[in-house]
């Protein structure tokens, strides 16, 4: 599949100077989004894969297709102040300021395999404080998977050695 | 599938006095988050959905599997300024205050027939927006799928004669 003829660049979103990877042309495409979502599954699938965890909110739009392929469930990372139930909470550095992730308590069993799935790998920031956050409540981080990774941003050097798979790389 | 033992009460959250419905437990049972993402489908199989459109975030979660279902894409609605290109936008009264809506202009091809997927109907406001801004960008809304319906809010009498699909009332 070509993904990359389905992103479309937009100059200077959300700020001046970035150019943002929009993904919109790729869902509003049937098969694409079809073939995204197996082919983001594809590695993890003789892995044991207990739980896919999304990041909200795009993650939300990848990891439940990924989680069916996967014979799993699926549980949301969100933003502060956003899950009902009692949570686990992680605050962490952004380039200006900080962000503020939760998981709920209960999200995970101990000891369980989890599949984080977001759109896009930048720093890793993100990604990284989820791992910690899954870490926290007792699961096994087991693998990362992306539809975007900016490998110019070195954002998997934060993710340690865990395994990483992304669709489409610049 | 009973739906209903994996819907979690959340006494006053997000505020005193309301019990929140969680379907954080629905989703982390594999078997039964693809069950409910097929059985929301199953009513538009024959309604030629050309595309399905998700309510930020948690319509997100269910959206493209019932896309997938109908064979055709997805387009997200998300809150002000998260879309990246050029949007339509809506704003709505809430019962405190108002909150806005946005899709991006060529989320649609003129004339298509789009299912619009959200977890909740309460009070019926932000569906209503969602359908409105559909139709501002030339979409045909034919029908609302939704997890749950709180049906004493009566929020399906905001959305006319447009069928609508809910697996869990209360």
């Amino acid at each position: 599949m070509d993904y990359v003829s389905l992103i479309r660049d937009i100059p200077n979103f959300p700020k001046e100077g970035i150019i943002f990877k929009d993904i919109t042309p790729l869902l509003a495409n049937g098969p694409a989004l079809a073939a995204a979502v197996d082919d983001m599954a594809a590695p993890f699938k003789d892995k044991n894969i207990d739980l896919v965890v999304g990041i909200e909110s795009r993650g939300f739009i990848f990891g439940p297709g990924v989680a069916r392929e996967l014979g799993c469930g699926f549980a949301p990372v969100r933003k502060a102040g956003k899950l009902p139930y009692h949570t686990e909470s992680l605050t962490y550095d952004l380039e200006y300021g900080t962000d503020t992730l939760e998981i709920h308590v209960d999200a995970v069993v101990a000891d369980h395999r989890i599949l984080i799935v977001d759109d896009l790998l930048a720093t890793g920031g993100t990604a990284a404080a989820a791992g910690e956050l899954i870490a926290k409540i007792g699961g096994i981080v087991s693998g990362f998977s992306f539809v975007i990774e900016l490998d110019f941003l070195e954002g998997r050097e934060k993710l340690g050695s865990i395994p990483i798979s992304t669709l489409i790389h610049y």
